[in-house]
């Protein structure tokens, strides 16, 4: 809490910063705008590139009442007061008439410029501003008097829910010195950053003037004008335009082209500067020599453009923008996960080999010790509170889901409990010790898929599966290691898009596949009951002859239940219909065909599983829907897995029904009945297999490295701003060691997951507070510690006693989550946007720079290539030998490199990315234009300004 | 098909009209460009406004190898070739930098400007651009050559689906006249409207010059240009843009920004007409006063804006948009239905009273009667044949889903036969005798829900339901004809939006309450059974001591149910477990609670139910989907509902369940039994019913007042541009008879359907073929006829003798489409948008119209008084009192009056529309902006390019 005042310093920094598009020279080598962000240098000569708030009062009413009224007001954006809903329009790109804008250069140049003004209030202004020639005194006067007079400000209602009230401006008696009250509580105030000052720009039709009067003026130093502006904030430059009366509102148009002059940075950069009209009237032509020109007829005028979400600088360097663009669209949401391509994936430092044994390791364990203290001194803010909250009910999601899975998958080998242990221990320890602690272990997809494979394996050789599963680990930890020696990951560079998309969307299918499956197979757990079929044959038969006192027994015991079992009305003393498991509880055997038969089972549970996976996508969808206020929409959306189990769950105890639910142990104890915490050596496989267990090790070391290091290097783009750098070889490490404790201890294996991490990463961003309307808060970089990861497992580990609660889960809720998680992950791949083109017609096809730049048949054959490595690896997955999976996904990597001799390197990277070539140090070569003439200069660095097509998303979790 | 020529002509008309947003002046009065409709007037000196096409051909390569290659086309839009991808853009709105225009301007000025060159060739052409002082001759012949050499052009494939194979530009021998295969095979051609002319630029860099090099050519007469273009258009305008070479691609964007100037329609009319160079600088001054800025730094330049759904007019007249406004977004799509409220409803003459008794009727039947003929002669396109297949199966779809839910609310006193059969001979009669044979009648919400009050009236009171309703529709017709005897037709003016609202809020809620509250009703008819619950208890009993002989004949001749009947194994001889139908047969009795009970019914029919409303919603939102051409996608869209109801039949067939199913009688015979087609005027009603019957009557008289005329404004709207006229006292006479003559065979009543009336008008529209690129194809008008109605209810009628299948069809498909129809009703209309509008924080609510004119508080208040309104109506249709909720929906327009003494016209003019003051001529008082700055005028003028915020639906049909 103590630290919102260094809060608020950055947040002045951050609007300054990137997002206003102030045009970024080198400081000093040319006489550009200098980067405001250097406000240190506060020499008194070099005015403060400070921002502006401009507010245009429009004069109203003539002939009869004249009043001002404020009628439009930007600070990077323009808002508009629609005039009969007395309300400000939404943010917007303005637009101007051109000959509003040549007018206006004229009517300054006639005007009166006054630059460094010494006036010290409205009053003195006002009198410096009449002190024209041509107008005569009684109409100075009343000039001067019509210029003191407070105008109509429209003040939004604080709050942001929709206000009931009216809210039309309020007639406040006029107050000259202080700021009204209105004043100081208007909203608006909070969103300028401090030291805004303001540019008040004045105009209308005035009958009694016979000729235009303008005047710009620079105060010298900004002084508060009381009333005249909305904002109590000291105005800087004060326009004023008046004349006779037009046809249409000429000067009301020109108003508006001074202030958007005026909320130009570059116009204000040189207008700060000017030392006379000339100066003046150069900026305004300089800004004229930029403008974008839309022709008649072609756009409706009064649409209105929205903000981009990027702001373009102003000048078109390709070398700086870049680093702009790259800071723009980063980690907006926690579901898309942004990967900006500019090339190929430049290595940062920590992926540099160092040559020596185990010497990324050892300086990645340098580097990080340095930050080690920090990294708990720095999750001292309230906002690590929200994010525990967060990542620990998410934590506690994947934990139930792939803990429930897991148990299915293993047949009871491994469970919830286990999950719940595993996910606690290995996270803890990871956050504690890890190079990345921002990064959230957990179950992910690969792993989980071929922790089921090698169940399935391991049942049909007949093993005993979890001392299997010790050696697997043991081997993996041992490979693991020697990767880390050989600083193997600096090859990560060589996995890219095209192996990552590969990667994802077979799991991803799985996913999907294996949800469906084990809803259909439910239909034969739970057979439908057809008219033909024998539903009703059951009935509940005793043993021996003649069972009269036991009858009479039940009979008596449970007069309640004599309508139901009718057993003296079919007049026999042997039979009665009891339910089976009544029948069992009363001695009897359940006869007949439709005993084992429980109806009504199957489609609730396929309702169920339906309707967790569609509440589950919806609630996704919240975010970005226009209802509830944002707080609302974006704890639906955080938590709509949550949501969604917890939907099912109660549809489910509402009705009742006995569908299949978690299995969690009754007391805290392995899933598995009878075995211990530590899982023996041997049990009953063969010595031999302890060594044979290196195979299929190798295979998950392979799975595991991809799924880790794709992982990590992801979450340490620079986009992130990460200033404690990452640890990719400590990361594998501390990864290699767990996969050995767990496996000792029979726990599932973990690794870093992208979605999760992202997420934690995502409520850690530290943002701009104070920002201009219409401009998205900018990102000032990640509360990097290691607190809040620690206390979300040391929660999770508590949440183990949570167990008995769980068994209330219905399974196909579960599995309608897992189909979501695969059917999100597939969806957030480019891959599939490619697929979808492919059912497009050329025309309908959206505007991606893609399609832009490589011809649709190439898209297409790039896309069909990707689909049959992805069949090719289904059909693998299908037969027996689907264990090798991790091998082939390697493979990918083969056929990517194959793909250099199909299409060219331009292609490649629009398609997918550049492989390094050699040592990397030749990976610039392929991003020079060849001598076709495809992607024209312009065109190639207009491109620059937009974002590539993002996503990828390469594990599911 | 022998009309295809002229309806090229038309096509040819119409892509010069509205849409191409020439400037419309009053011809004659001012010199303005005229209306390009009277191409008529061929005077020699007079220029023609054709339609251009303008290609920009850019010099690229210098210094290797240079070459030129179209990058860009205009019509009305900009198509850019995007160089990598070798495609053409989509069509977007073009946008220049100013300089561009700037320094076009000053090589015009002083370049070559030849202005009814004599030149017959490119050879020629070329010979007179480059006599130009400044060249030395061998520059001279090396610019010849250059200009004589073949551009690269892309001509697009053919065919709208995905091209697989490379479409790089082919280079094909130069063959200077006769135009290349290629040429003339471009599909572009095709969309081009006739007479199109077209005009070339041409720029770039050649090393070779050293000074700029303009020229602009405007010739004699049209040329041929060789392959110089990309089709084979007699070219009009030559521009030729050559310099230096310069930093940036200087002459490339010159040459866009003339080729923008080219395409827009005022500069054209102005260079057509131009006498010298001064003329055409004037032009391009007069360009650049219209033109639209967009300030730097604030909008994303790489940004492509889409074409405008609606083009502006360029001189902004309110007068004379409105009509174009009107004409534009008309009938897009049957879904939506526009309703522009441009002040209140004009009276269309044929809504203006005679004050004669009958005297509206007899100017219906006269103005009628002298289009008979041409009602059957004008059906003889095959457009008519596929709009009788879309509207057949959509009344099919409407018959089907209303007699069985008439069936079902009147328990069997009506249903799908007479559903068929009524629609067949209503609908028919209709399209012969009714003032607008586009009409289609059909079932509509209203109407059903008052019969179903009707019906549990009588059934709660022991009336005789039949006899009680011809007595009802005899005094209805009786009412309706006094109706048109006293015009009441003209009342129809005091239903604003207001009412129409509540009425289909109302009726929208009652289908959705009912389809939900009949599902929930199926779980007490076939009971969920819980794991307490006695299901399994069920087993047949055989009466008498013995039944061994029974027994082992079903034994014999069942050999393969012995293991399902397992009576042996229960040793006893007098009771097996059949199910029950098989022991009913085999003459026991089924025994025990579970006899009665059928499974997996209830939840099975949830699915159904969930899978035909969402199947039918998603099948509708195809048509804005990207997926698949637009034939696929309209098709999927049209029949959302009969393919909703076939994928719910399917299931339920696979399945093989015994869910309820559609009551359908075995032959051609009313659904209740014992009754004649003829219903017998009392039955066992007492006689005063027959007088008693008027009460009811009057209420459904309103009703049907109600519903037909609104449906038959909305219709007749001038924006349908309908030549024949409507008929609202002939369509109102119509429907009161067919009332009577439906009443005496009992079968359901009719009035005009808006949804399907529109659909069916919909696929009758006729639309220009040829459009530019962006442009929407344009409004022609309607096939008015009366064949494809007529063959539609035969079709209709010959459809009875498919009842049979028709009984395979489940209750739930219905009630899913039931509630289908009830939710897109509710959600068409602009009331649930203004509710949606209180869920949403102001600063996300979308940019609509009205907010930018009436404050959020008065437009909350105006929907909570709604829905007060709707509250008490819903109130009143729960009590016993429900029959009398026609004369409430009445009363809204009552309470409508009443909100003018709380809202001012300019508010109800946004919120609603004004209602008729007095005679209606002071209408337009209310418009008049009021003292107040509500809406200043720029902003007002701005309005009219937009159309008000649409959406009327007034029935659920």
């Amino acid at each position: 809490m103590k630290l919102s005042g260094q809060e608020e310093l950055e947040a002045s920094h951050a609007c300054d910063d990137v997002p206003v598009g102030q045009p970024d020279g080198d400081p000093g080598s040319d006489p550009s705008p200098s980067d405001p962000l250097n406000t240190g240098s506060r020499d008194l000569g070099v005015p403060k590139d400070l921002p502006l708030f401009i507010q245009l009062n429009e004069l109203l009413g003539w002939p009869q009442t004249l009043e001002w009224r404020e009628t439009g007001r930007w600070v990077l954006f323009e808002e508009k007061l629609e005039g009969g809903a007395s309300r400000w329009s939404a943010p917007h790109v303005p637009t101007l008439a051109l000959p509003s804008l040549w007018k206006l250069r004229s009517l300054l140049a006639e005007g009166l410029v006054l630059l460094d003004c010494p006036a010290q209030n409205l009053l003195e202004l006002v009198e410096q501003v009449t002190r024209v020639e041509s107008l005569s005194p009684e109409l100075r006067g009343q000039l001067q008097a019509l210029l003191l007079q407070k105008p109509q400000h429209h003040v939004q209602t604080p709050g942001s829910g929709p206000c009931w009230g009216s809210s039309r401006p309020s007639k406040a008696p006029p107050d000259k010195e202080a700021p009204l009250k209105e004043q100081r509580q208007n909203p608006l105030r909070r969103k300028l950053p401090p030291g805004t000052e303001a540019a008040a720009v004045l105009a209308g039709e005035l009958g009694s003037l016979a000729q235009p009067l303008g005047a710009f003026v620079r105060l010298r130093d900004p002084v508060l004008l009381g009333s005249l502006m909305e904002v109590p904030l000291p105005s800087r430059f004060f326009c004023l335009l008046l004349g006779p009366p037009t046809l249409g509102k000429v000067y009301g148009e020109m108003g508006r082209a001074a202030a958007v002059l005026l909320s130009n940075q570059q116009f204000q950069w040189s207008v700060r500067r000017a030392s006379n009209l000339h100066d003046l009237l150069a900026a305004l032509d300089a800004f004229l020599e930029e403008v974008t020109v839309l022709p008649p007829g072609r756009w409706d005028p009064t649409a209105r453009i929205l903000p981009p979400k990027c702001l373009p600088p102003q000048h078109k360097r390709p070398s700086s923008h870049l680093r702009k663009v790259k800071g723009c669209s980063v980690l907006r949401g926690t579901g898309t996960k942004d990967r900006h391509q500019h090339g190929p994936l430049a290595p940062s430092p920590e992926l540099q080999r160092t040559g020596r044994l185990f010497g990324g390791l050892v300086q990645d364990v340098r580097r990080k010790a340095s930050w080690y203290p920090s990294d708990f001194s720095d999750a001292l803010n309230p906002q690590c509170i929200s994010a525990v909250l967060y990542i620990y009910l998410a934590t506690l999601t994947n934990a139930i889901t792939f803990g429930g899975l897991l148990g299915d998958a293993t047949e009871g080998a491994q469970g919830v409990l286990e999950s719940f242990l595993g996910t606690a221990v290995a996270g803890a320890a990871f956050c504690l010790l890890a190079g990345q602690p921002l990064t959230i272990l957990s179950s992910t997809g690969p792993v989980l898929v071929f922790e089921r494979l090698l169940f399935s394996f391991s049942r049909d050789y007949g093993l005993d599966y979890l001392p299997f599963r010790l050696w697997v680990g043991i081997w993996v930890a041992t490979f693991c290691l020697v990767l880390v020696a050989t600083e193997a990951s600096v090859l990560v560079r060589y996995f890219t898009r095209f192996t990552e998309e590969g990667f994802c969307a077979l799991i991803s299918l799985i996913f999907i596949y294996d949800a469906v499956g084990k809803m259909l197979n439910l239909a034969q757990t739970y057979p439908i009951q057809r008219p033909g079929s024998a539903a009703y044959g059951c009935l509940c038969q005793y043993p021996g002859p003649g069972p009269g006192g036991n009858e009479s027994q039940w009979t008596k015991s449970r007069p309640e239940d004599r309508d139901d079992i009718l057993s003296l009305d079919l007049g026999m003393v042997n039979v009665s219909l009891l339910p089976p498991h009544k029948c069992v509880q009363q001695g009897g055997h359940p006869r007949g065909p439709g005993c084992h038969t429980v109806p009504d089972i199957t489609f609730f549970s396929l309702l169920l599983f339906l309707t967790s996976f569609l509440c589950a996508t919806a609630l996704k969808h919240v975010k970005n829907s226009r209802f509830f206020p944002s707080v609302v929409r974006k704890v639906l959306s955080d938590f709509s897995s949550i949501l969604a189990i917890l939907l099912g769950c109660g549809l489910d105890a509402f009705l009742g029904l006995a569908t299949p639910k978690l299995t969690v142990p009754e007391e805290f104890k392995p899933t598995l009945p009878g075995r211990d915490w530590l899982v023996s050596p041997f049990g009953a496989n063969p010595w031999w297999l302890s060594v044979a267990a290196a195979l299929p090790a190798l295979l998950l070391s392979i799975l595991i490295f991809m799924d880790q290091q794709i992982t990590a290097v992801i979450l340490n783009r620079g986009e992130y701003r990460l200033q404690k750098g990452a640890g990719f070889h400590l990361d594998l490490f501390c990864v290699a060691v767990l996969v050995l404790l767990t496996s000792v201890l029979g726990l599932p294996w973990y690794v870093s997951a992208t979605v999760i991490s992202l997420a934690h990463m995502d409520s850690l961003r530290r943002e701009s507070r104070a920002c201009a309307p219409g401009e998205p808060p900018s990102f000032l970089g990640i509360r990097e510690q290691r607190l809040t990861g620690l206390v979300v497992f040391i929660l999770t580990g508590v949440s183990v006693f949570l167990a008995p609660v769980l068994k209330f889960i219905p399974m196909p809720v579960l599995y309608g989550i897992f189909l979501y998680m695969g059917v999100a992950a597939l969806s957030s791949i480019q891959f599939v946007k490619r697929v979808q083109l492919m059912l497009m017609p050329p025309k309908h096809q959206p505007d991606l720079l893609l399609l832009r730049h490589v011809p649709l048949s190439r898209v297409h054959l790039f896309t069909a290539i990707q689909l049959s490595c992805l069949g090719l690896l289904w059909i693998i997955k299908s037969t027996p030998a689907a264990i090798i999976f991790p091998l082939m996904l390697l493979g990918l990597v083969g056929v990517r490199k194959a793909l250099e001799w199909i299409f060219s390197p331009q292609e490649l990277l629009w398609l997918d990315e550049l492989m390094p070539d050699g040592e990397g140090n030749k990976l610039e070569k392929g991003l020079e234009p060849g001598p076709s003439f495809s992607g024209s200069d312009s065109e190639d660095s207009e491109l620059m300004y937009q974002p590539k097509v993002p996503e990828i998303n390469i594990s599911v979790n």
